[in-house]
C-alpha cells in the first residue's frame, strides 16, 4: 500500500477551513512551513508529497477572484510548486517530490531539464503530475484570452510527453564519463539529438543535463474523462482520483487498469491513490467534535467558490436551495461527477454542497478514531478500489501529524504498511520499474 | 566592495581545467556538491552566488556538439540553475541566488512566479541574471529553427522585464493578512489585475504570489553591445562584465552610469562586477605553479569550442596559426571585444587564443599570492573600474576555498570587505533600495 501527501502551497489542502483552524502554521510562504511538512511525511515513511497547482487565482464565481481572496480559498495563493520542492529536496532523504506542471503553458525543453536536476539533486525522488490546464485565467496570464478545447490540450499533452521521454532518454545510462585523464567528459557518442519535429513541437535536443537515477521522473496524471482516462492509461504510473465511495473507484481502477493493457503495458505499473481527507483523533467523539470544528470554519462561499473552479461554472447562476441540475461541464470531469454522485444521494441543495465541498472532498468513512479510518482504508484496499491513498489533510501541519502520528502507525500494526523505505529511489518504493533509455 | 561566485550548474566555470585538476569534485549532478559550494561562499560573506545558464549543449565549433561533450566544456552539461539553486535554499541564510533566466524562450508569469517563490523562500535573497540567449541552438530546443536578431530579442526582453515588475507589484505590500477571525486571508481591494496587452505578451494577472521580501529580485544583467548597454542602464541593479584592464572597465561603467542617470536612476544603483579567474596560493611561486598546471588541464580544442560558442562563430574556419581577423560577430560583444584586446595586445594566433581562452577569461595579475591579487583588486577599485567582482573559481572546490580562506581575509584586514553580513536581504547587502509596489 502507498501513501501520498497532497499538498498545496497555498492556505488550504483539504479542508477550506484549514488556515483557521486552532494552531494552523499561518508561514505558507516560508521554507521552514514545507520542510517541517517534508520532515513529518518521512518520519511517517510516505511514499511522495504531491504538490497541486494552478496558474491563477480563480475568478469563477461572480466572475471574481474577490471570494478566492478573502476566504483563503484553494486557488488564492500558490507558491511555485517546483521552487518549493527544489528546496524542500535537501531537508529529506526519502520522500517523493512530486510537482504539478501544466503541459500547455510550459515547454518541453524546460520541463525535462527541470525534471531530470530535479531527480539528480534528490538522488532518484522527481515525479511530475501532468495536468493540461483547464481555466481560462490560466490562458489569459500565458498570452491567450481563452483556454484550448480539451481535445487540442491531450493532444498538445500526448506530444509533450513524446518529446520529454525523448529528451529524458537522449543521453544513454553511461554517457558521463568524467575520465580526466584521457580526457574524456562524456562520450559523445552516447549522446544523441532526438531531431522531433511535431505539430506542437520543434525540438532538437539532446537534453543538457546527463540520464538522472529514476531515468525519467515518476508520471502521474488525475484523468478522468475518457480521453483523459487513455492519456493516464498510456503515460501515467500513478493515478489520483476523488470517489464517493469504493465500488466506483473499483471499476474505475478496472477500467483504467484494462486500458493501460490496450497500451500494451503492465497494469501493476500504473497505481490507482484516491484522494481522502481524514479528519481523525484519538477517540471517535474527538474526530467529530474536530469535523464540527472544521464545518464550522469553511466558509460556505470559499468551497462554492472553488467548486466554480473546478467545475468551471458560475454557480451563483443557480438558485442555491435547490439541487444542482445534471449538465455537462468544461472543468475536472471527476470532481463533477462526485458532486453529482453526491447530489443524486444526498438529495442537498447546491449552496450545502458548496459548503460541504469547502469543509473537504472525501469519501464516507474517513472521520473517526485510528481503527475507523484504517478499516475504512482496508474495505477499499479489499474492494480493489486503490493501490494506496492520497492524504490532503484538512489542516496544517497538526493534521498531517494526526495521520503520522494515529493512522501510519495502526497501518504498520496490521502489517498494511512499511515501517522503512525499502527502496533508494521512488520508483523503487512504489514498485515500478526504471525505463530504458 | 562586493564579491560574487560566477557558478556553472556543470564541469567547469572558470577555467576548461577545472574539472580535470587534482582533487576536483566530479559530483556535479549532485545536491552536496552545491550545498557545499554554498555554505563556502556564506563563511566568505560573499554577497551571492551567480549561476549562468546556456539551453542547449552548443555545436558552433565544427558543427558538431563533440567538443563540448568530449573535452567538458562550458556548455556540456548545464543542470536547470534554477532548480539548484533553490536546492541551495536551505543550506545557507545569507548569501544571494541570482538565476541566469532567458527572456526569449520562457514566459514572463512564469519567470515572475518562480522568482518570488524564490524571494519568499530564501527570505529574500533571489535575484534574476536577464539574459536574451544568443544561440541557434538554443532556438531549435523550443521550437525554432533559428534565434531571434539581437533588436528583436531586446524588444521582448524590455516588454518582459515591463511585465514582470507589474506582476511583482499586483500585490500590495500588506495584501496578505490571514485573518482567521474575520476571515480575511487576503484584502481583495490590495490586489489587483495588469491587464497587460503589448507587443510580445498579454498577460491578465494578477500573480497569484504575495508580495515577497525584497519586492522585487535584484536583476541582473550582463550587455556589453550599444543596445545591452541601454537595457542594463534601464533595468540592471548589477551589471556582470569581462574586460583584460582596469582602463576600459572604468571606461564601460563611466558610460553606464551616464546612460542610468539618463533613464532617471541614481548611478549608484548599478553596481559593475567584472568577472575574473584568480589563481591564488599562499605564495606567488606556488601561485604560478599552479597556474601552470591549469594551462596543461585545459585542453585547447575546449577553448576554442567554447570560444566559438561565445562568439556565434565557427572558428575552425580561420587558420590556426593567424591572429584573429576583426570582424562583427554575431555572439556575445564583450567576450569578442576582450578577444579581440588581446589579439591586439599580445599578437597571438587564433590556436593560441583558444587555449588561453580556455585556461580563463581573466585580466591580467590575478594570478599570486593574497597580496597580489588583493593589490590587483584595489588597482581596480581605485580606477573606478568597478564595485566589487564576480569570481571565476579556476576549480571547484578548492580555487573557491582558496579565495574564501586566502583571499577574502586579506580583504577584511585591508577593510574593503565586510566581515559580517550586514543587512537580512541581498538587496540590504548590495546597498540597493527596495522599489516600492
Amino acid at each position: 500500500m502507498h501513501l501520498a501527501a497532497f499538498v498545496s502551497a497555498g492556505p488550504v489542502s483539504g479542508s477550506h477551513g484549514g488556515w483557521r483552524y486552532p494552531g494552523a502554521d499561518h508561514d505558507i510562504t516560508s521554507l521552514g512551513y514545507y520542510t517541517r511538512l517534508a520532515r513529518t511525511l518521512e518520519d511517517g515513511c510516505f511514499d511522495f508529497v504531491f504538490m497541486a497547482d494552478i496558474l491563477a487565482v480563480p475568478d469563477r464565481l461572480h466572475d471574481s477572484m474577490d471570494s478566492q481572496l478573502r476566504y483563503g480559498a484553494l486557488g488564492s495563493l500558490r507558491l511555485d510548486p517546483m521552487i518549493v520542492l527544489a528546496a524542500m529536496c535537501g531537508a529529506t532523504r526519502h520522500v517523493g517530490l512530486a510537482c504539478t506542471i501544466s503541459t500547455t503553458y510550459f515547454e518541453p525543453f524546460a520541463v525535462a531539464r527541470a525534471m531530470a536536476t530535479l531527480d539528480h539533486l534528490s538522488g532518484g525522488r522527481a515525479a511530475w503530475n501532468i495536468v493540461t490546464s483547464f481555466q481560462d485565467s490560466e490562458a489569459r496570464n500565458f498570452g491567450r484570452t481563452q483556454q484550448f478545447a480539451r481535445e487540442e490540450r491531450y493532444d498538445r499533452a500526448d506530444e509533450f510527453l513524446e518529446v520529454t521521454c525523448k529528451l529524458w532518454d537522449s543521453w544513454a545510462d553511461d554517457a558521463l564519463v568524467r575520465d580526466p585523464a584521457a580526457p574524456l567528459f562524456a562520450d559523445p557518442a552516447k549522446v544523441r539529438r532526438i531531431n522531433h519535429d511535431g505539430r506542437w513541437f520543434k525540438v532538437r535536443g539532446p537534453l543538457n543535463v546527463s540520464r538522472s537515477p529514476q531515468g525519467r521522473p515518476v508520471l502521474l496524471q488525475a484523468g478522468a474523462s475518457d480521453r483523459g482516462k487513455d492519456f493516464a492509461a498510456r503515460w501515467a504510473e500513478v493515478v489520483f482520483v476523488t470517489h464517493a465511495a469504493p465500488e466506483p473507484a473499483a471499476a474505475f481502477r478496472h477500467d483504467l487498469r484494462a486500458r493501460a493493457e490496450r497500451f500494451g503495458r503492465n497494469p501493476d505499473d500504473i497505481k490507482v491513490m484516491p484522494g481522502i481527507v481524514p479528519v481523525v483523533a484519538e477517540t471517535r467523539t474527538m474526530a467529530e467534535d474536530r469535523r464540527a470544528l472544521l464545518e464550522s470554519l469553511a466558509h460556505p462561499t470559499a468551497g462554492l467558490s472553488t467548486l466554480s473552479y473546478h467545475l468551471d461554472i458560475d454557480l451563483s447562476e443557480f438558485p442555491q436551495d435547490e439541487m444542482l441540475p445534471e449538465m455537462d461541464v468544461p472543468g475536472v470531469q471527476g470532481h463533477y461527477r462526485e458532486v453529482a454522485e453526491l447530489t443524486r444521494r444526498s438529495g442537498i441543495p447546491l449552496g450545502e454542497l458548496g459548503r460541504r465541498y469547502g469543509v473537504g472532498r472525501t469519501a464516507a468513512g474517513f472521520t473517526g478514531s485510528p481503527t475507523d479510518v484504517v478499516d475504512n482504508m482496508e474495505k477499499w484496499l479489499a474492494a480493489g478500489a486503490c493501490d494506496g491513498f492520497m492524504i490532503q489533510t484538512p489542516y496544517m501541519p497538526g493534521g498531517l501529524d494526526d495521520v503520522a502520528r494515529l493512522v501510519v502507525p495502526e497501518l504498520q500494526r496490521r502489517a498494511l504498511f512499511r515501517r522503512g523505505y525499502e527502496g533508494t529511489t521512488l520508483r523503487d518504493n512504489l514498485g515500478l520499474t526504471r525505463p530504458a533509455a
